[in-house]
C-alpha cells in the first residue's frame, strides 16, 4: 500500500490536511466545478440519509409538517428585514436572466428560507385557531463561500430548516427550546457527539433573531463546530412580512416566529469527532456499513464465500447493515486498511480456518481488545449488542476529550492557553467590542453561554469590566 | 357552503378552470412569487413524500445509490453536447453574479444533471470493474416557464434523476427498460394510473438521447400526461465527457449512459387520473389522510370524541394513517364536504347514536354503496382490506375510463374524432414534418409507441406514405 494513495496524514502533524485527505480517500465527497461546491457522493450521502430519517422522524413526531417552498426569490424579500439582509448580502448568489431574457427584478438562490415562508405564513394564518404553524422544509441553500471546506462551509449545502409562528412569546420560546432539544438528542444518541447546548451572545446571534441557541461540540483539534441553531425571531420577521393573526378576543395581533437548521455539516462534525490517524471512525447509528465480512480465499474459496454472504444474510435478519467484500483483485490486507480508513465500526474476517472452527475473526475500529474469535452461530443475536456498545464507547471517548480540552479560567493567562488546545469557561463583560479584541488576540470566540451553567458574576477575563449574563460563557476557536 | 369558497368548476364545464381551483382549495399548493414557481403545501407535499418512499425503495432495491451533486453548473458543461445545449438553452435560468461580484464564467441552475454526472462519472470510472454505475439523485431542478401549471409546468420542481454508466449496449438498455417498468409499477400500484409503456418517436426524444421511453396516462379530459421517461444516451454523453473505461482486454472503450426521472408533476397526474366534480380523490397507497373520522359532537360531546380517538388509535395501530377532524367551530356538515374536497378515500362518521349501537356510519369517497353502518369492534381488522379494495376500485375505473377513450382508427376522420375526446391508435410515417402538420390540424401529438403494440404497416393516417415502426403509435392531445 502506498503511503500517497492510501495513507493519510497524522492529525497531530496537520488537523486540517488530515480532514481534507480523509474526506476525498474515504469517498465521502468530491469537488464541484463551482467555487465551493461538493458533491456528495454514496457512502457520504448514507450517512446525511440515516440523519435525516432520524431528524425528520423526531420533526413529524413533535407535530411539524413538511413542506417545501421556492429556491428562487425576490431580492426584494431579503430587504424587508435590514438586520437579515445586512447579514446575508454579500453571501447571495444572483439569478439575473432567464428564459433567454433579463429579469425585471433579479432572484436571489435562497440562502435561507426566512423571507418567502414568512410571505406564505401572512397568507395562511388569519386567526388564532391557524397557530400554532409548525412547517419544516429539506432543502438546499446557497451562501457565496470565499474559504470554502467540503461539509463545514460549502457554497451550496443540505439542510432541514424549520419555520414556526406563535401567538405569543412563551410558546414561540418553548418550541425554539424543543428544536434545540432534538438537536441535542440526535447529536448525542445518533452521532455519539456530547454537544453543549447554550445560547449564542448578542454578536453571535442569527441575522434578524432576538435570542440564537446553538449545539457546540467539540473537534479532536480542539475547536468549536456549531453543529445546529435555533432561533426566536420576536415578532421582526412578523413584522416585516405582516404575519398577523385575529386573537381570541377579536384583535389584530402580530405572531411570534422561530426558525431552526441543521445542516449537512453535522457530517464533517462526526468526521472530526471521531476519526484518528487511520483515518474514519463512524458511530454504529450512523455508519452507512455497520459491519464489514472480509472473506479470505486466497485463489478463491467458494465455502468461505458462500459462509461470507450467508453470515450477511443473518446479520442483516437481525437489523445489521452488513456489507460483504468480495472484490476478488483486492488482497485481504488491502481491504482491512481500506475499511478501517472508512470508519466501519466492526470487521469480520473469515477464512477456510474460521470457518473450520466455526467462528470469525471481530476487529472493532477503536478499542485494545484486538481480535477476538467470535462463534457464527451467536454472531447474529450478539451483534446489536456490540454495536451499541461501540455506540456508547465513542460517546464517552468523546466526552473524556472534550471534558479534559475544557477549563474554567479567571485571568488572561489561563484563558489564552485554555483556548489554544480547547475551550475555556469564562466571565465575560458581554460588549462585542472586547469580543474583537480576544478574536484578534487569540482567534477564540463566545461559543455559547451554556444552559447549564451555574450562576457566576465577576470581572471580565479580558478587559476586567463587570461581568454579564449571570454565567460563566464558553469561548473557542471555531469552525 | 358558500360556493365561492368550497365548490369548485364542474370538470365537464372547464376542466383546466377545475384542475386550477382543486389544486388550490384543496390546500396542495400556492403560488411563489417568481414567475412559475410554486410551493408545495404540508398536505401536497406528504403525496410527494409517500411516493419518494415507495420510488427510492424500488430505485434501491435494484442496485442503484443516491448521491448528490451541486445546483450550478458552468454554463460551457450545457453547450458540450450539442442536442442537449440546444434543447435546454431557452429554459435557463443564470447566476452571473455571486459574492457581491459579477461571475468569469456564468452558472446555470441545472436544469437536468446529465452534464455534471458526466463529468465526475469520467473522474470515477477507471475500469470495467467500476461499472456499471449506478447513481440517483433525489433534487429541484429549474426550467423557466413561459406558461406554468401547477405541478405539470411549473420553473422549479422536485424529482429523482438516475444516471448510469454501462460497459455496453445491452447492459445500458437493459437498464433504462429497469428503470421504465420501475415507473410503470409505481404509477399502478401506488397511483392507480393505469399508464402505457412506450418508445417516443425520434421528434420527441430527449435532447442528447438515443432512444426515450414513456409512460403516458389518460387524464379524465381524455389528454395524455407523460408521468415519467428513461433514456438511452448511447456514447453522446460519455464522449462529450470523456466517460471511459479500460476493458477486460486492456482496451479503452466509451461507456453507454441512461438518465430516468420522475418529478412532482406525478401529483398532477393523480389529481387528474382520479378526480370528480366534488374535488381530489386519491388512491389510499398515496393518500396523506387514507381515513377521517368526524366526530358528531353538537356542543360537545366527551364520549363520542374520546371514542373518535380511541377509534383512530386502533386503526393506526393497523397501519391505516387516519385523521380525527376535531375542529369545534366547524359542523359535521362542512367536514364532509371539504375531506370529499380533499380527496379522502373513506370517511368515518360518529355520533351518539351510533355509540350507543357500537357502530360508525361510512362513506366511501367513491361508488354507489352509500352510508354503511359498520361495527366499531371489526373495523381495524378490515379496514386494510377496504382500502385495497376502493385501490382496485381506482384502477379498474381509470382502466376503464383509458379503454372507452381510446380507439384503433385507419382515417383522417376517424382519427381526429378521437384525439378529440382521447387518444388514437394508428400508423404513421413516422417523419416529424408529418407530425407537426398533425400537431397543428388537431393539437394531438405521438404520446408513444406503446411496446406492448402488435405488428402492424400500412398507410400513414394522415399523408398516406409507408407506415413507420412496425407497429402502430398511440397519439393524443397532451399536457
Amino acid at each position: 500500500m502506498a503511503r500517497d494513495e492510501r495513507g493519510v496524514t497524522a492529525q497531530s502533524e496537520d488537523f486540517a490536511a488530515w480532514y481534507n485527505e480523509v474526506v476525498f480517500k474515504a469517498g465521502l465527497v468530491d469537488r464541484g466545478p463551482a467555487k465551493g461546491t461538493m458533491v456528495i457522493r454514496p457512502y457520504g450521502y448514507r450517512l446525511w440519509e440515516r440523519l435525516q430519517s432520524e431528524l425528520d422522524r423526531r420533526i413529524k413526531d413533535t407535530g411539524h409538517e413538511n413542506a417545501y417552498f421556492p429556491l428562487l426569490i425576490p431580492e426584494s424579500y431579503l430587504s424587508r428585514e435590514a438586520e437579515h439582509v445586512e447579514g446575508f448580502s454579500p453571501e447571495l448568489a444572483v439569478v439575473t436572466h432567464a428564459g433567454g431574457k433579463e429579469l425585471e427584478e433579479p432572484l436571489v438562490v435562497r440562502p435561507t428560507s426566512e423571507t418567502i415562508i414568512g410571505e406564505m405564513m401572512a397568507k395562511w394564518i388569519d386567526s388564532h385557531r391557524d397557530l400554532p404553524l409548525l412547517l419544516n422544509q429539506w432543502a438546499n441553500v446557497v451562501r457565496w463561500e470565499l474559504r470554502p471546506r467540503m461539509f463545514l462551509r460549502t457554497t451550496e449545502f443540505l439542510w432541514q430548516e424549520g419555520h414556526t409562528a406563535h401567538s405569543d412569546e412563551d410558546d414561540a420560546r418553548r418550541e425554539t427550546m424543543l428544536a434545540l432539544d432534538i438537536y441535542h438528542e440526535v447529536a448525542r444518541d445518533l452521532a455519539a457527539m456530547p454537544v453543549i447546548p447554550g445560547e449564542k451572545t448578542p454578536g453571535e446571534r442569527f441575522a434578524g433573531a432576538v435570542a440564537t441557541f446553538t449545539i457546540e461540540g467539540m473537534m479532536r483539534d480542539g475547536r468549536a463546530l456549531q453543529a445546529g441553531t435555533s432561533h426566536y425571531m420576536g415578532t421582526n420577521f412578523a413584522r416585516a412580512f405582516d404575519i398577523r393573526y385575529t386573537g381570541e378576543a377579536g384583535r389584530d395581533e402580530l405572531c411570534h416566529t422561530t426558525s431552526w437548521g441543521m445542516s449537512t455539516r453535522m457530517i464533517g462534525g462526526v468526521v472530526m469527532t471521531h476519526g484518528d490517524d487511520k483515518g474514519l471512525v463512524f458511530p454504529p447509528r450512523l455508519a452507512p456499513h455497520q459491519v464489514v465480512i472480509v472473506p479470505i480465499t486466497r485463489g478463491g474459496n467458494v465455502a468461505v464465500e458462500e459462509a461470507a454472504q450467508e453470515l450477511a444474510r443473518r446479520l442483516r435478519e437481525a437489523g445489521v447493515r452488513t456489507h460483504v467484500d468480495a472484490r476478488p483483485q483486492l488482497s485481504p490486507g488491502f481491504k482491512y486498511n481500506e475499511w478501517e480508513m472508512r470508519g466501519v465500526p466492526i470487521r469480520l474476517e473469515l477464512g477456510p480456518r474460521d470457518l473450520e472452527s466455526g467462528t470469525a475473526m471481530m476487529v472493532k475500529r477503536l478499542g485494545d481488545e484486538g481480535k477476538q474469535a467470535v462463534p457464527l452461530d451467536s454472531l447474529p443475536a450478539a451483534m446489536p449488542g456490540i454495536l451499541d456498545e461501540f455506540q456508547e464507547f465513542l460517546l464517552a471517548r468523546a466526552t473524556e476529550f472534550r471534558d479534559s480540552h475544557t477549563r474554567t479560567v479567571d485571568t488572561w493567562a489561563e484563558f489564552a492557553d485554555a483556548v489554544s488546545t480547547g475551550w475555556a469557561r469564562t466571565l465575560h463583560c458581554g460588549t462585542p467590542a472586547c469580543e474583537d479584541d480576544i478574536k484578534s488576540a487569540t482567534a477564540a470566540t463566545p461559543r455559547c453561554i451554556p444552559l447549564a451553567g451555574d450562576p457566576a458574576t465577576g470581572a471580565c477575563v479580558r478587559c476586567g469590566a463587570p461581568s454579564a449574563y449571570g454565567k460563566r460563557v464558553l469561548f473557542g476557536r471555531a469552525y
